[in-house]
């Protein structure tokens, strides 16, 4: 409970007035039907007491905000598609309230519920885990929410996702154009779909091509210590990868500061572009991801479905890109 | 206007329960004066009409959301403070929605406004701008605010900030010790507080080392232009810089991309540490700031003015930490 002074209410502007709350109210919305003589006793009431219309009040009764919730995973990282979304929020004069869920099923859970329950326009979701049945009472009650990055497994909400698996067929088959035959892929936990999907189609890839495939794929919650372990497993044993496919830019960072020096001697492509990718000796070769085509279109399709909630749901999938900067390139050292 | 499907209001249970709306509300605040028939009969219509507590119509009584805003610089960027503060407040049973004023004076009014109309329990702001008037009417109604980075200039503001003018003089210092005797500053925007402050404070080191002054500090907006063109004017003429400090990680970023393969021949401090600091060769010498410090104090400071809004505004100065990893410690090349 805090101590901070009361602001005025309309029930304080109504008493001051001598009229009824909902004249006030009429008033405060610019309800034409109000007879000049009250609304302009109403307004100088409102100037009397320094009143101003609490936005959520107002909300109350509109039902709108402008306002726009984003669940995603970190705020404090890099995050190209929070970025595209904010700009094309802004672009439609909406803004963006975002909060971290840190792929913490219970943290998204209590994030969207607050979000939902605070009435925002619409939510942005980065979604984590297979359960998201809390959802369905919001969706009934008239959320409209879009996922980026991931789907709501279960549910049919619209989504904007990358091809993740174009992704990974591009870049398998970059490294064994360039003669590398085995190739490892270190990635993210497999509960995160995206990762599992990337994960998946890495394995599909190795054994279309007849290597091992267990042994080159190495996934779970980015980890110094998992990441070195799956660095070194990588690279060790009779038969070493010569190449690595990263799953995404954290991990390609954690990689390159584990390998040091030896970044040189393995062909490297990541999944997901960053500032970093180009201050590198060699720069980096990546699976870049549509960014702006994502946070673009996730607030095109929650503006579609706020404008109507009965429209088709829409599953958008953006293509991605391989960026050739010399890691991807290196020939295979045994 | 959106035609999302109505949720059931208070007024709907108080017509379905028979009620006066004021029982309704007292029932939902779990006010023990309301008799248990009563109640009972408000909580069964609670229960057929599946009605759900509008978090903001219970704001509006009790002032209190269990939410915290942040207006930061850009979300969608690395920033170790907004994670801090993240924790910090998670720690503290509130959740964090976040806003991007891109450093945009306009923009920070809104968001913040906007912040203060949802009667958010307090606001972390990193301010922007020299005029802050507009915040004082949120103030005297009762705003709890801290600023984290820069103070709220002209206002008597809790705030967090750097020790900006030490982690210069370190910087300074260390190239000195190295046999540089020719520093140049490539810095942010002087608009901006902390960037006008590290700027000053260099000066003030070059006036004191005897060398020019004027033709070794270049600050402004980051954009790629300016950079490439301070970096060469840095770098040029008859007495070129052997060393450059930079004002913050993006400036560290956008000076290493330039430099290229030169980077190795130009010793580099870089105000802010950041997590590619240590994935280049050399690795970067950073002053790095304790943002642990930084995002606790002010989630503490918060805490503190939402407690008791009547206490004395405190302005902490947190240190900052000289971190060497190979870019500081080149020798002159000349």
């Amino acid at each position: 409970m805090t101590r901070r002074p009361r602001r005025p209410t309309m029930v304080d502007v109504a008493r001051e007035a001598g009229v009824a709350l909902r004249t006030v109210s009429r008033v405060v919305n610019d309800d034409a039907t109000v007879g000049a003589e009250l609304a302009e006793r109403v307004r100088a009431a409102i100037a009397a007491l320094d009143y101003r219309p609490d936005e959520r009040a107002r909300h109350l009764r509109l039902g709108v905000t402008g306002t726009l919730g984003a669940a995603v995973r970190q705020l404090s990282h890099v995050n190209p598609v929070l970025r595209a979304v904010e700009r094309a929020a802004r672009a439609a004069g909406l803004m963006v309230l975002a909060a971290s869920t840190e792929d913490d099923e219970v943290l998204e859970r209590h994030v969207v519920e607050s979000m939902c329950r605070r009435r925002f326009d619409g939510i942005i979701l980065e979604p984590i885990g297979e359960d998201h049945g809390y959802l369905l009472p919001e969706l009934a009650a008239g959320l409209s929410l879009v996922a980026v990055d991931r789907p709501v497994l279960g549910l049919d909400v619209d989504c904007v996702i990358s091809d993740n698996v174009a992704g990974i067929r591009t870049a398998f088959a970059h490294l064994v154009a360039h003669g590398h035959d085995r190739v490892a892929y270190i990635g993210d936990d497999e509960r995160i779909y995206t990762a599992h999907e990337r994960a998946t189609a890495f394995r599909a890839c190795a054994a279309a091509h007849g290597g091992p495939v267990d042994a080159m794929v190495h996934t779970g919650r980015i980890e110094p210590g998992r990441i070195t372990s799956a660095v070194r497993a990588a690279l060790a044993g009779p038969a070493p990868a010569t190449a690595i496919v990263t799953g995404n830019a954290s991990i390609s960072v954690e990689v390159l500061r584990r390998l040091g020096a030896d970044s040189r001697k393995v062909a490297i492509v990541g999944f997901d572009d960053s500032e970093l990718a180009t201050l590198l000796r060699p720069d980096l070769t990546v699976v870049a991801q549509d960014d702006t085509a994502i946070g673009g279109t996730a607030i095109d399709l929650l503006r579609a479905r706020i404008a109507d909630p009965a429209r088709p749901v829409s599953r958008v999938t953006v293509p991605v890109e391989l960026v050739r900067r010399g890691s991807g390139e290196l020939p295979p050292i045994s």
